[in-house]
């Protein structure tokens, strides 16, 4: 059965947390978005037509009969089905609490744009930004960043999240590193040092023959203005 | 063995949505947080003293050696012991699915009154919380709760979220309607007409025997301006 994958065209956004599970693994999937007539197909999956039923956002992944939205659900799903999740219950739930803890850190560094929610453009909504950006860097991502870094540090050798092999947590921590350092540059180089073992971890992924080509390659698209993570300078200042 | 939930004293927060379930189901729990030291043995858990890892927030449920965080991984976890989800994979893929974008609309919610982050009060960040509520109130709640209609109308005679039975979604999605009822009075009195299904489960739920003993004991909290669902009239005016 092949996976299609249902998200927006032109960003990375949470669509690139499930790319990198598929590309990690060498699994073949048709990113539907980004395909011929791919927002009108977007569309019909999310009001739930010839699906059985609705979903409220992208992405969202068909497989089969099952269709599946959420990002970290999706992942859950995929987990046992690629080779990334141990196979223990306790482990599983582990992978995914540390999953949705990263999906609180995104919609944290989302909202550093969009303080006031989504309905308003950037620009205006900027001197809110301003404050909520500064909050952010200076508290909310040294408490993420560390509780990661922690959470390495009490796992073996600090080499994976869960266990002694990858799992999508390790993918998804992968792509926070990528974000963080495209949307707050300064930020990253003055404080990466006190993550030693986060950097390591994101080094290691990068180096991975399967991400390694597909960063190199015209499917990851490059970070923008449009996503989840992007480069506003005033933001840093 | 026991459960045992660890979250904070005074407050329904996020760990309402776990108490529902374990009082719907007329399940024996220990509400850690509230008993003796219980804030000391909370601050344990989660830095990860005597149990298997450190926990970024509470709720956090123990149960034996088992230790799962976020609030939608709990309800996970406890679906099919409690019997509050449905035994095919599909569905209980769907049931969590409903419950993240729950989630999702709880944390606007709390955003509402903290637009700019959890490390300034709310009474530093009034302007910002009055545009964002209005925000909210006239896009964000039409949206999540025009979806929940949807898909309960898209479900059978619209009496569950999933199938047939009572899941630990439709008990989150009483606790919704509650925190909005209380948050936003006037709102809710105004345009639950739009909602007819999402307001009879509401009812529904509210008279479970389990549920109503529950709602008029003294085990129920009252909402607080201390949690996530808060009443400030100005954020309604």
């Amino acid at each position: 059965m092949a996976y299609e994958l249902y998200y927006w065209p032109g960003i990375q956004g949470r669509g690139e947390f499930v790319r990198l599970a598929f590309e990690a693994t060498g699994t073949a999937f048709a990113d539907v978005g980004r395909g011929p007539n791919g927002v009108r197909k977007l569309m019909a999956v999310l009001s739930g037509k010839g699906v059985p039923h609705g979903n409220f956002a992208p992405p969202v992944l068909k497989h089969g009969r099952v269709v599946v939205g959420q990002t970290a659900n999706i992942l859950f799903y995929l987990g046992p089905r690629l080779g990334l999740v141990p196979a223990a219950e306790s482990l599983r739930l582990w992978t995914h609490q540390i999953q949705l803890t990263i999906t609180d850190l995104v919609a944290e560094a989302h909202d550093t744009h969009h303080p006031l929610g989504p309905d308003l453009y950037y620009e205006d909504q900027k001197p809110e930004a301003k404050r909520r950006a500064e909050l952010f860097r200076k508290n909310r991502m040294p408490k993420f960043l560390g509780w990661f870094e922690e959470i390495l540090s009490a796992n073996g050798r600090g080499r994976h999240l869960v266990g002694n092999r990858l799992t999508y947590a390790d993918l998804s921590l992968f792509q926070v590193v990528e974000g963080l350092r495209y949307a707050f540059p300064e930020t990253m180089a003055k404080t990466e040092k006190d993550y030693p073992l986060l950097v390591a971890l994101h080094g290691r992924v990068a180096e991975m023959p399967n991400i390694a080509a597909y960063l190199a390659s015209p499917r990851r698209l490059p970070f923008n203005e449009h996503g989840i993570f992007r480069h506003y300078p005033e933001l840093e200042a």
